[in-house]
């Protein structure tokens, strides 16, 4: 389905809307040689337009054409051509290329040499996915490139190309100044800033503060002066501009020329955030002169006056604590305000001409939020000069405050000593291991094979696993936006890729983290009117508090809960470790037991229980009653707690005794209520229909399909009031579908499939969370052509900016989804009746996938093919599957081959 | 019911929750010389805190008493002799007095001299409305009045003795330096500030800013030095503090006296804003020496560094424009931020030694945002100074910014010319003709006398209906919530006041706002997504833009459309003028019609017309569907468009071609689709219970009774999270009742029994706007001390501060429901058939119930007693009224009589 076409003719059909116009607009931008074609009638307002613009977007109407001389024909927005215009003796010709661009999947008649068709809403929406891609983000599979200068997408980029390590993260800011418009971020796990939440109107209940991820101070900052002059990209439009994401080796690099009067510079930036050392980070910032002499000066410097841009009345959150300049040696030590986390950064740095290692002099600059050396040298033209910036950035999430300055500088001298390509070694083979357990191979399919390691990487940077305290924020390290916190995007779709690609530790962890939290979820329950122990996890936090006020997703998105729940389950189904059970988990669902038991109501003219004022994952309705996602999630969770209750008591009476101590538990009197919540909890129906149903009164709404919206209206969350997506029936995230997949062993195939017939028309996939479930669902009931759209939709996500936002950051905690699009849904890998069972689907234009996964101590190789599937066991014990429904054992270093 | 009891001994009844203990403790407080009796058996948290308190609380066990030696016995908490431990001895002796203290009403057995019982939750709830009663506010038909200096009151006392007079208005700030707790508030008709909305999360199709009414420069300070020491009353400790609102004459004045070492000073200061010259403040205050001698100085300011306490990071809204100070004059001009609104206010002052002018050369103060002059007198034993400040307050609403200064002098000129006595004169007049047309007198009830004038003055002195640029905030000039801005609350609450009271111009200028506002309602609907003309009046504006950001009130509290339709329809029903219609009516109608009918859907499920998403007046809902009240205001509107239309054509053919054609209007296809609407619209009712639903699911909730909430746990909306009231069945003001009460001509007396005695026990009444509605039911069902409690509490609401809150401004606009109560309710009053109707029914402890009413250009005066009403046509033609249900002619000067 990936388009190809030419320049050429451009024609519209007859009858259209006003975006018809556009579309032709979008595409002579994307094929500068095309003529556009309009038809004679037109209604007025296009007419309007035509009278003053035709000419300037190079548009002319049928009969102005010379249809002898026409090479190539673009048809737009039909597959008919009765609806073209006066066109009938292009239709008669056979030397001619024909390419259709529509969003009409229904037959047409002409006979195209390339099809460019996705039911998607419009054709401009194909159009302004593909101007995308094409400027941008050349498709390789192992570096995300961008090849010429666009200072428009800047922002977009630096989202793009960010580093992280998992302690520390930034966005692709460059080194050199650069006036343009920029997203300046640079983070440090961990560290927040709690925000005053009391603007305008406040409800009971609200936290105390809102948490944001801080823009700490601004290390990689290299000022360059070529002859005295200040280098800034903005103003001095570099040539041959071009920056990759180098994904197997986790650096970031450009390179560019700079054309200084008559003579020209070029340039090669190198940045990485060492993966073996999580606290530096080094910088090789190159200069080679063709044919250039003169004065070259860089100043490394680190500057702690940074805001972030989404402080309210531009409130600085640092407050300085010590600089120091002194000769090739500055650090910077400050303090986030009301929080009191303090960061330490020490420079170091050297240089080399010719690879000669020179020592000038250096000017040192030393202000109260900024600390600088400026070195000078000359450069001869054929020599080039080549500046290493070192630091260390310290957290006192790690370090002692008193002793962060002299540990900061052991930490950089090691590292100096070390030196940029001993860092760099280390820091690549952090790297290799990463990709020889995680890697996913996808053969006939560059552009899925970029996104799905986009994805893996992003995540490998995002997170390493290593310190409990730590989590995923949706946009990690890469945007301001959601202010770093974590949320239910952690269970629901990251847990199961670490769980298959990084040691037990590293998802154990993660569960950790909600279990030292269980104190402050009980404080938080009962902020809300709860009591006796019962939990509310936050929506949103940093530390085990809630930091997020919006009273519909703070106070009604409960369903986190369940999600928190049920990655209990979920670690223990895939490790089989249920030891964690009675080590941390009974807890943690005795009290989230609790609070669903308080959470619903009798409701007595139903005979049913009943969950009032909830938001489902779907937040596109607030405040519903009895939404069935949340109901199921509840109920489940009731269930499995008292399965959980069973099992700790007969495997480990010990460990239940003390926490039936520690939680004032009685067993009788608090599971009799659950049992009886169990049976009698009300999920809305609707038997016409055979589906369940979003919520109470969802099908009161105006039934209409997303595919029916016009698609200059989209994104809804852009164009549409929220009282309006409120009150409409579109869906951002089908939480009716969430929960089929979540228990998907539960629901026969004509259940999932009407199901998914009836939500996915009205899902308008405007979370990042949403197209990887109904990916997964589709593969599952053979639909392969959608669970491939949303595959691509999920995958490339940012690289192809679907939801036109990349610029504030990319979707890392969706990447999880991406992940296991591939993995449970082309893959159809899942644990069935205790085992690990694969039933792959592959996409059509696949070729081949093959990946790794950890199971249960075993590293298992998946290759599946369009006839069969292998699986080897590369290391570890003997183990049993199921391969398409049937049982195998697969030996120690043994395969075991499956026809498909 | 009002209460006096004596101290003596308390006793509390046996089986009691931790409240009776407070109960006790309050009780104690209030009159201090009683001594607390507990029964033994306590449980055992209580035993606890009786081992270490018991003696600090003057508290004993029954047996400590000598039994012989009581005087005075007060029950709290039962009414019953064997919920008494030990008290049988008394229960024989006949030289006791009894006082019962209850919240059971049911029948006890203690005989007692007197009782305070009220069905309100417990006790305590009584007894703290009573100690804050008792401290404050004496009881006077005309003045309020405080006693002692209560610094911890200040703030709320600041609200209480506001003024104002329709063009400024300001909080009962001292004029001298006050370094303890203090809201400054002075107020300017029509300023604000466009505050901004994106903090947090934003959602599409907020306003722009949100309004926020300004604190303007401080024109009343005077600094006073006493022998060159700065007085100020939080650290001089003043004695025989007292201070009074006289409401008759509309004026502040405190009394007080200061010790100064061993000689005292007696000071009055009396201020009052010209209700004739509306821009005009003065102040007289004066010194008196008892014995005294020494320098006394005056320091006359303004002063522009003022904030709001409700400003994001203190932000300053005001911009200095021009500060000039001279010898006995100074002026300052300013300009708020944004919205360039400027204001200029000049002053000037006199001074007199024992009635002889005096003319002290002054020091002259300038800086950017502060203008004074420093003048000083010596003072002798016996003399009395008195120093007058005579202020211009100017807006750019009413003058051009150029020439504000040099119209400001004029006018202080002007002022000063006329000096004190001839100002405060020509003031009162005004109050005098104010009070003519509007007191109601009540006999036999001193409390709710003086509550009825508060709340009519405050009314008179907010708003005065000159200027249709303005209208009512819901706390006017008294504070700074709700930003000052308009709401529902001035078509359903103040029109039927300034209907009665006012000229006719005065309410068709508060419809006319409206009118003027209808292109921005329209572009507020289309900014939502509606077209087509349909509009949607802001729930809060300045201007007629919406200026509130809550998604759940700004977009989903629509019923304020309704209210505005209703307010015309109510408008000709009383004055008789259907013309509005033509020229403004019929218009708005239109455009409230069109946004009903784009606001429903069809559901087919139903078969009905739905409206989804919706917040009724009960606030303690949010985004639920068919909300019974706001389908009723729909469903009503658009039939009385049809009406209008059909009148508008019948009389005036020619405005309705105007209109036809201003609108677009397409009256087959749009009346027969609103008839459609009408026909099918979906209205929730129980069958069972036979009440109207407040909205679809609404039994589904926890049935339970407001008075089973524990007393320390109101009101709820300062003790629930929103999360728990959201969910709980409380209500906030019932809106079933409201409508019940706007269409109460179309229930029958058992309809509004079921529907009454069904909501009232669920309503917490924590809106200001709830009480009145239910004590014109109660009244109407003949609940009648229930329709007094009610009364009380919406008459009473900021004197005795039933919502704890009244520190932060009067509740202006309820104050139109309490005028409604007596009127409508009491008085019986309403328009029936066409008709001015009255059906009185006096609370049993009233002896008469007297007031006057405007009515198509009659004055009415009607005079209710036990026994009969009688009607006086004071000034006009002849006229049908209905008493009783029985016409009867009222002839031009004459009486009719009614036996009730």
């Amino acid at each position: 389905m990936p388009c190809e076409t030419q320049p050429g003719v451009l024609v519209n059909h007859l009858d259209r809307g006003p975006w018809q116009r556009e579309s032709q607009m979008l595409f002579q931008l994307l094929f500068p040689g095309a003529v556009g074609v309009i038809p004679k009638s037109v209604n007025n307002n296009v007419a309007q337009f035509l009278s003053t613009h035709k000419t300037a977007f190079n548009i002319v109407f049928p009969n102005e054409i010379d249809h002898e001389k026409v090479e190539r024909l673009t048809v737009v927005d039909t597959n008919q051509w009765r609806r073209l215009d006066r066109m009938d003796s292009l239709r008669q010709r056979d030397n001619i290329e024909i390419a259709v661009w529509d969003h009409h999947c229904n037959g047409g008649d002409i006979d195209a040499d390339s099809i460019c068709q996705e039911e998607v809403g419009a054709t401009v929406t194909l159009l302004v996915r593909e101007m995308k891609k094409k400027g941008h983000y050349k498709v390789d599979p192992w570096s995300i490139i961008e090849e010429g200068f666009h200072p428009e997408m800047q922002e977009a980029s630096e989202s793009i190309f960010s580093l992280g390590n998992g302690r520390m993260g930034q966005r692709a800011n460059f080194e050199e100044q650069y006036s343009g418009e920029s997203l300046q971020g640079n983070y440090l796990a961990g560290v927040y800033y709690p925000d005053k939440t009391k603007f305008g109107w406040w409800k009971n209940g609200y936290p105390e503060y809102f948490a944001k991820v801080l823009n700490a101070p601004n290390w990689i900052g290299i000022d360059v002066e070529i002859n005295g002059e200040q280098l800034d990209l903005h103003k001095s439009k570099p040539v041959n501009f071009r920056r990759e994401l180098n994904m197997q080796q986790g650096y970031l690099e450009r390179t560019f020329t700079i054309v200084n009067g008559s003579s020209k510079l070029h340039i090669s930036a190198r940045r990485f955030l060492s993966m073996k050392r999580d606290e530096i980070g080094v910088i090789r910032y190159a200069i080679y002169s063709e044919d250039f002499s003169g004065s070259i000066s860089f100043t490394p410097f680190i500057n702690g006056n940074v805001v972030n841009r989404d402080s309210n009345y531009n409130e600085h959150f640092w407050e300085m604590l010590e600089t120091s300049s002194g000769k090739g040696r500055a650090h910077l030590k400050a303090k986030t305000r009301k929080s009191g986390f303090v960061s330490c950064m020490s420079m170091g740095y050297s240089l080399c001409v010719d690879e000669k290692i020179v020592g000038p002099e250096p000017e040192v600059y030393e202000r109260n939020d900024y600390v600088a050396n400026k070195v000078s040298v000359e450069l001869e033209a054929g020599k080039e000069v080549v500046f290493l910036k070192y630091v260390s950035v310290l957290s006192s999430l790690n370090h002692e405050q008193e002793s962060m300055v002299e540990e900061g500088e052991k930490l950089l001298n090691d590292a100096m000593k070390a030196g940029y390509e001993g860092l760099f070694k280390e820091h690549v083979a952090v790297w290799e291991n990463n990709w020889a357990h995680s890697d996913i191979i996808i053969e006939g399919d560059t552009a899925a094979q970029q996104g799905i390691r986009f994805n893996i990487f992003q995540l490998n940077q995002t997170y390493t696993g290593k310190d409990e305290r730590l989590n995923i924020g949706p946009k990690g390290f890469t945007g301001e936006k959601y202010g770093g916190s974590t949320y239910w995007d952690t269970e629901a779709y990251l847990i199961p890729f670490y769980l298959s690609t990084a040691s037990e530790e590293v998802s154990r962890n993660l569960l950790v983290y909600r279990y030292k939290h269980l104190q402050k979820a009980i404080e938080n329950g009962e902020k809300l009117g709860f009591n006796g122990g019962a939990a509310l996890f936050p929506m949103v936090t940093m530390n085990g508090e809630e930091c997020h006020n919006e009273w519909e997703i703070t106070f009604e998105e409960i369903h986190r809960n369940g999600a928190i729940a049920y990655a209990i389950y979920n670690y223990i189904r895939y490790t089989g470790n249920s030891d964690y059970l009675g080590e941390f988990g009974l807890e943690v669902l005795i009290g989230i037991s609790r609070f669903w038991r308080q959470r619903v109501n009798w409701s007595d003219v139903r005979g049913k229980y009943v969950m009032l004022g909830v938001t489902g994952p779907n937040e596109y309705e607030n405040n519903v009653n009895n939404n069935w996602y949340t109901n199921r999630m509840a109920g489940w969770t009731l269930s499995y707690t008292i399965e959980a209750l069973d099992h700790v008591m007969e495997v480990s009476p010990g460990a239940y005794d003390e926490i039936k101590e520690r939680c004032s538990f009685d067993f009788k009197e608090e599971t009799s209520a659950w049992k009886d919540i169990i049976e009698n909890l009300h999920f809305p129906y609707d038997e016409n229909k055979g589906v369940f149903l979003q919520q109470d009164g969802y099908l009161d709404k105006k039934q209409w399909m997303a595919a029916d919206l016009d698609p200059a209206e989209r994104p809804i969350n852009q164009h549409w009031s929220w009282d309006r997506i409120l009150r409409s029936c579109f869906i951002k995230q089908a939480d009716v579908l969430q929960g089929i997949y979540t228990f998907e062993e539960e629901y026969d195939l004509d259940t999932i499939k009407k199901n998914f017939d009836f939500y996915e028309p009205r899902t308008v996939h405007e979370s990042s969370l949403s197209p990887c479930v109904h990916s997964i669902l589709a593969s599952r009931i053979g639909m392969s052509e959608k669970a491939y759209e949303m595959y691509l939709r999920t995958s490339r996500l940012d690289l192809d900016d679907y939801n036109e936002e990349v610029r504030e950051g990319l979707h890392i905690t969706s990447m999880g989804g991406t992940w296991m699009s591939v993995v449970y849904g082309f893959g159809g890998m899942k644990v069935r009746e205790g085992e690990l069972s694969f039933e792959p689907r592959l996409p059509e234009n696949w070729q081949g996938l093959s990946f790794k996964i950890l199971y249960r101590g075993r590293t298992l190789k998946v290759n599946i093919d369009k006839s069969k599937l292998i699986i080897e066991n590369l290391e570890g014990d003997e183990t049993e599957l199921l391969l398409g429904g049937s049982k195998a054992v697969l030996k120690a270093g043994g395969v075991l081959v499956a026809e498909l």
